[in-house]
């Protein structure tokens, strides 16, 4: 038996930090786990442990980078395929898609969920995940929920369940709770390359500063490029 | 493309060689994929690459014994855990079950059949996979095969779908069809303990023997233990 309510898989970005601190601030406390899958930059790793460190969580990182054998081809653990830049929307976003990334994901964190006996399995997809990750829609998390209380059956806490408070909220959405929970989000990292600073034109910095834009707070974000999109 | 019609996910045992024949014999050619999660013996795996070896298919051992850190408490990879002897159905089996480990297995194997554009993905539980491992059961592959086709539309090949021949057939049944297909289990290793030999006291070694007895073949395996059972 253990005191955590949720198993929570994080990376260091926007996402992952409001889930933690929700979970944190309204329903227990979080065990966190990110999964090192060979990833060409640990940025997203390092800025996983400062999140674990300022909500004083438990955090464990997992290596499948052994994985990266049957991976092949996408633009973030191929280091000699370029990282697209635009808007996440476009064609050329398809090559940040590492094919079935999230079941291989929630799979393990619910064998840990299993091992702790810990009730909930919380992971941060939301509906800006866009049609290329068909991984991150809705009918994706019914469907692994309905699996997994067959899969582990008899095992762990009877109640075992997947939670995904953001899957139809927008990246805009999230940032305004995670504001009124008084998240830093400067203290968070989405950039795909992994310079010092963020470059601000790949898909997932063009979405970052979108989202602050939309709801017109200041984006505490460094950008490489001067910012096009600021209140 | 390429021209593998399965991804199959094989250990070193009956079953596993049985599947991979199977395949080679009548519905084309495997790609064969074996997990290192840490067992405490490697036996496994060297005779997952004889199998690969014998029916001429490419073969990759995909390292996630990172898993291991959250599967704390199985028999199967903590050495300081007894592996329990007697008949697979008593209670102390459970010892031996790793949470989640098909979901897991199974998840990588549709990431490489997605990158390959292989049709099928295959696994060899069997009726015999006893009501402790509810991951064996045919309501999983069912719902697994549901969620994966929701979690990889529109990537990889259109009909891709997950392959048990094995679900509702018992460990004899599987005998009798190798043996029909000419293999030559004395190739194929069982025993939960990394022994030179087979230890024949184990779950997995007890439920061999009785394979062979129920089908009145003669078992090829070397035991510790003089046969209880032989024909």
């Amino acid at each position: 038996m253990t005191d955590y309510s949720h198993v929570l898989v994080v990376s260091g970005g926007m996402d992952s930090a409001t889930l933690a601190h929700l979970t944190k601030h309204h329903h227990g406390n979080p065990y966190l786990i990110t999964f090192d899958y060979g990833q060409r930059h640990k940025k997203e790793i390092e800025y996983a442990q400062l999140l674990a460190e300022n909500i004083k969580a438990p955090h464990k990182v997992i290596d499948i980078s052994g994985i990266n054998s049957v991976l092949g081809g996408s633009a973030l653990t191929d280091n000699s395929i370029e990282v697209p830049e635009g808007h996440y929307e476009e064609e050329t976003m398809a090559a940040t898609v590492v094919p079935n990334r999230n079941a291989i994901m929630l799979t393990i964190a619910y064998a840990l969920a299993v091992s702790l006996n810990i009730p909930k399995v919380g992971c941060a997809m939301h509906a800006g995940d866009h049609a290329i990750y068909p991984d991150c829609r809705p009918e994706f998390v019914q469907r692994f929920d309905f699996m997994q209380k067959c899969a582990v059956e008899g095992h762990g806490n009877p109640d075992l369940s997947l939670w995904t408070p953001f899957i139809n909220k927008t990246k805009a959405d999230i940032a305004k709770i995670g504001l009124s929970l008084g998240i830093d989000y400067s203290q968070t990292w989405s950039c795909y390359k992994g310079e010092e600073k963020h470059c601000g034109k790949c898909g997932t910095c063009v979405e970052r500063k979108e989202a602050f834009f939309l709801i017109r707070k200041k984006d505490p974000t460094d950008y490489n490029l001067p910012d096009l999109l600021t209140v």
